[in-house]
């Protein structure tokens, strides 16, 4: 048995063309190319932007590219474990998801993120902050969780929490909602210096999809413990919340931190959206595998005497 | 469409029998009923207990079961959102995982941690403690990992290198290695008695298996990165770890927290050993799904009116 040879359940960074018709980096920004702001409103909740197939193809799609998505992520955590020849930074990606109840996070965690190396990604879902938390500026709880070198975060919620609920539903006050623009521009730009691609996916579901997901959770008894009454108290602020997403992507969307609206009300879509961002975010990186740092053959004869 | 009825690309706890012919958690453990320990020195490497079919086949029961051990986990998950009528505390698990280098850890985080929803298992890597984790107790820095009601907990390498390599290598005298065994046990007894099972696994290869391993390793220039000088040198302790590997097993097996000699030269078997264990752990507990804890007509007519 030749052992030079790959195995065939091994990840691979070859084929897996894109299956989008143009980049979905372009195609999902929260900006036009002329620097026009792209809102929620503007955004077809049931669109599948760049992808023409159905979702028996676009589930297929996702599948076939598990492999070149794990395969992107080991080099990225492999480029991590040597110092790079300008001594640049080892890049990491962060990855933010936001949305409205039942838009599908727990979907792309499971089916996206879940196709990675669970070695290499650090998921951290962001629930109501604690009383410690509080006594805190809003970032002191997310610091600790941003991507070491090499690694994925995904933070399922995050720091844009204190700009949506809190701007809804008055927890703050107007002026401080303001000062938190600044700082998350402030902070996510000293991430992207540091080496970090910040990734920022609003998940899009319209307010009719909403309660038909609620619905099914109301139907199902193994699904009741998904659902929570306060949740149909939140569907009573949903035009307050497009509003604040509409503010939030307009204020914080920026080159080195973009906003990406990507249509969810296609649970298929989204996920889909999701994976070729990672894809084309990776693949932008350019990354080889690193050169070994000790004397191969050196070490090849060592190994054969022991 | 209905929404009632499961999507078919949801994780199903029904189907997917085993494709052991006893349980792995008799098969593999470090104890015969009669009481009588197991250590690595009993137990070859290349055998495969209890699975009577071959690699490929070993391979297609690994992927055939991955939605069942998905679908348990979830219910697991599931059950730690609401109180038990009892009032006991939310199951939880501990999955502990100790080898010689290029054992395969890794992939069992890959190919078997990876099928299950990264949103409830929390995966933590123990390397060479830090500064300021050798000043305090050896438990101190593994504390704050131990699992959450509901939640799977993966340890790869663990407090267990405190009495491994901390023996061989006689970095702490014998009296301290002494102690924590003990320590250990009480710790491990505390966990199951609020809830947690734990569940150690010894990968099991042999020095030639590790050899070839170490050897693709500096064949292929995409492994480079893989491969530290350092490992050569622990290969010339190779017997002190099978003997301090013995030690642990003996002094740390206990009903409520068993060790599992797995055989581990041919990986896939290892994988399909460790998935078993966790099936069986998880389908030990009986969990069913929660009843809800509000009235679903009620919610029904709310979410109508929205």
């Amino acid at each position: 048995m030749s052992r030079t040879s790959k195995d065939k359940d091994e990840p691979t960074t070859e084929g897996a063309e894109s299956v989008f018709d143009a980049p979905a980096r372009q195609l999902l920004r929260a900006r036009r190319p002329d620097g026009a702001p792209v809102g929620p409103a503007d955004v077809d909740p049931r669109s599948t932007p760049g992808f023409t197939g159905d979702k028996v193809e676009g589930k297929a799609a996702l599948a076939a590219r598990a492999d070149r998505l794990a395969a992107l992520q080991e080099l990225l955590y492999a480029r991590s474990t040597r110092e790079a020849p300008d001594g640049s930074p080892a890049p990491s990606v962060l990855l933010v998801v936001q949305a409205m109840d039942t838009a599908g996070k727990g979907g792309i965690m499971r089916h996206v993120i879940g196709q990675m190396d669970p070695q290499g990604v650090d998921l951290k879902a962001f629930k109501a902050p604690t009383a410690e938390e509080r006594e805190h500026d809003f970032l002191w709880r997310i610091r600790p969780h941003v991507p070491g070198p090499g690694r994925i975060a995904v933070f399922d919620r995050s720091h844009y929490e204190d700009v949506l609920i809190q701007r809804v539903r008055g927890f703050a006050p107007a002026e401080e909602i303001e000062r938190r623009y600044g700082v998350i521009r402030d902070f996510e730009a000293e991430l992207a210096a540091a080496g970090t691609r910040v990734v920022k996916v609003m998940l899009h579901i319209s307010a009719d999809e909403q309660k038909a997901r609620l619905a099914e959770r109301l139907e199902r008894p193994d699904k009741h413990w998904k659902f929570n009454p306060a949740d149909i108290d939140e569907r009573a602020l949903w035009e307050e919340y497009q509003e604040a997403y509409r503010i939030a992507l307009l204020r914080t969307d920026a080159t080195d931190a973009p906003w990406f609206v990507v249509p969810a009300d296609r649970k298929w879509y989204a996920r889909l959206a999701v994976q070729q961002l990672l894809l084309e975010t990776l693949e932008g990186l350019e990354l080889e595998w690193p050169e070994a740092d000790f004397d191969v053959e050196e070490q090849k004869a060592r190994l054969a005497a022991s």
